[in-house]
């Protein structure tokens, strides 16, 4: 582990991998049958947990969040997701920070279709998140600095 | 580098991290406005170059391969692109093993959206494939065991 300074982590690959195993054993007692992945940061999750599971079928949903003066911030959706017979579905992304995101992602999806079961996981959960993920694996205590960021950062 | 055997080769992150950034010097001359991962292969690919590129709009394609007795192996593809203002966009793989997927993917995007170009990219190229990606690091000569397929299988 390498810590940039006392408020930021960066977050190794080598990190990742034994989070994503020890995720993989949590999330493969809910025999999901499909993945929708959030972008960008549950990208490489999703790949790792897809690999891990034998899943073919990996989604995603991209969100943006709107600064609107008149109203609260609005959150807007990118990426129609299709499931045909697909009864329990996982949702992924790096972290539930504040957890607009995963909150809205899950209620869109419940909402729009209602026979499938979806559960959620993330490697980061912050405990003032608006959001609890199904599972998670560490509780964020600073600002963490993925390696996906960190390694590809334009110097 | 772990050779597992002489014709498999254990391809690990620092190794991706270094043909990613590489990939993504020549990439960004190219200047795309959106990334189209192919899932799965491109995913961690997409994900870390769209952070390279600054790129949020990653979105992502399937395709399966059905054995057709009457026909010719046929191709179908999943999820629907979207592109609004878009001039350029870049298609990413992990390695364009035998091209059909890649060819497919391409002449697809083309056909179905022609005010973009598309150019593509992938780690790895057969030099038997019957689609040379714009740009490519090395070319494979033996398997590629990807860490994102060797660290999460089932053991």
């Amino acid at each position: 582990m390498i810590y940039r300074n006392i408020l930021k982590h960066y977050y190794t690959y080598e990190e990742f991998r034994t989070d994503t195993k020890a995720l993989l054993k949590q999330v493969e007692t809910q025999k999901p049958d499909g993945i929708v992945a959030i972008s960008r940061g549950g990208l490489t999750l999703g790949h790792c947990i897809a690999e891990g599971l034998d899943l073919r079928d990996v989604q995603t949903i991209r969100t943006e969040l709107y600064d609107d003066t008149t109203k609260r911030d609005a959150i807007k959706l990118f990426g129609e997701c299709k499931f045909g017979e697909h009864k329990k579905v996982l949702v992924l992304d790096d972290i539930s920070d504040s957890g607009e995101t995963l909150k809205f992602v899950m209620e869109y999806l419940q909402k729009n279709f209602e026979h499938i079961e979806f559960i959620s996981a993330t490697l980061f959960y912050k405990h003032t998140s608006k959001y609890e993920p199904t599972f998670w694996i560490k509780e964020a205590k600073m600002w963490i600095d993925f390696f996906w960021e960190a390694d590809y950062r334009a110097e």
